[in-house]
């Protein structure tokens, strides 16, 4: 399959400030390359802040990292950002056609944990959805995170951020799609007919899908609890729900 | 501080539903550290709990938690309990006694990643598994990561450690269990009868299950891959097999 349009542009951010303030601003780094030898306040700051985001630190000789640098001003630190594009939803109907399959979106509501996300993006690709949409405000970026534990779907899947999911699923509902969001209260996943144009949404473990979305979905589906916690990570749910997809369209 | 700090790290429990859960099923704790300004709903909770059972709560800085912190995701409140413990198999067919339902273990080959331990035994909890199984070497400990992605199932869900996880597939055999790994090469699980006493073995996502465990089941269970990447996050594939598992003995 041809990789659509969600390529990697590829950045550095030079300076001990520039990396510390990249990092508190949440911007999407891949990797940190630190000069060797520089163990000073605001390098163990930009190592703390890497590990606590999961970035790969590298070492590397002054000579490596002037070589690298584009400001000629690193200060013994480079950092690699990355940055997916976003895709339309215009995409997944098309991948949808091509396919010759009733469209099967994912609707990510809450979600803002990038480990989540990429998960949540992998599987879609394996249960054969169509597109991933996330709502602009209170989402994970299309970080390097994202695109390391999505496992490589990042490049074949399509992202859309749209403004405000309620009024997203509105529009998709007048072209043809039904929504089934994931909700303990709700039907028994087994027992909704879940075959036909499709878009499931997905909310955060801690609050779930909000209220004004919710309320726009047709469907409430359930996954059956047998145990004694309260929930299940929100990348396993999501794929528990889109595999009840699959055997329904493959029964 | 260094002695402090050496303690926690052996007995630390981390993040909001990690520390209530522990409350709520009645692990020994020793004291929580809440992070200076909390006083949202669930931090009054783990107040309260605190106070109930007269654990000593102390107050610290932000900083302070992060580095006691070993998951990095404190969420503002770490507590210090004493260290998990293996549970045997036996306990495992207590419980399923108890519940008076077919045995249902999960057993674990090459899963070395802490995260993917916790967010297994989370779901094996919530699937209804009456126990977890990972082999003595090459696999992750119980530790304050493996417990906070749990998110608190490892205060219910047994977990056993074992030499040879061949060695224990036979003598489980045995007392009347039947062996199903995950393996892409396997019978569509909708077509395999997955209600009896069962034990679903899910192996690594870059190495699969072993050739010798493998042997040793009966059957070879896939999950429809429909996609452009290779295989699901070993977490998720043990979340829609194990909950394969839920449905036939639902239907």
């Amino acid at each position: 399959m041809e990789e659509i349009k969600q390529r990697i542009n590829e950045f550095t951010i030079e300076g001990r400030n520039a990396v510390i303030e990249a990092f508190r601003a949440g911007r999407p780094i891949d990797k940190v390359y630190i000069q060797d030898g520089c163990q000073d306040g605001p390098i163990l700051t930009i190592k703390r802040e890497a590990r606590k985001r999961d970035v790969l630190i590298k070492y590397a000789a002054k000579e490596r990292l002037d070589q690298m640098s584009e400001t000629g001003k690193h200060q013994g630190v480079i950092a690699c950002a990355a940055a997916y594009e976003y895709a339309e939803i215009e995409d997944m109907f098309r991948l949808a056609e091509q396919k010759d399959e009733p469209p099967f979106f994912v609707l990510l509501d809450n979600i803002e944990d990038p480990h989540n996300l990429g998960a949540i993006i992998r599987t879609a690709n394996l249960a054969g959805a169509h597109g991933v949409i996330i709502p602009k405000n209170r989402a994970a970026g299309l970080t390097a995170v994202v695109a390391r534990t999505s496992a490589g779907a990042l490049n074949y899947t399509p992202v859309a951020k749209v403004t405000n999911l309620a009024k997203t699923i509105e529009e998709l509902k007048e072209k043809g799609l039904w929504f089934v969001c994931a909700d303990m209260d709700g039907t028994r996943m087994y027992d909704l007919d879940l075959k036909g144009p499709i878009g499931l949404v997905i909310g955060s473990e801690g609050d779930g899908v909000g209220r004004l979305v919710k309320e726009k979905c047709d469907m409430t589906a359930a996954i059956p609890m047998k145990g004694d916690i309260d929930s299940l990570n929100a990348s396993v749910a999501a794929g528990v729900l889109a595999y009840e997809i699959v055997r329904q369209r493959l029964m």
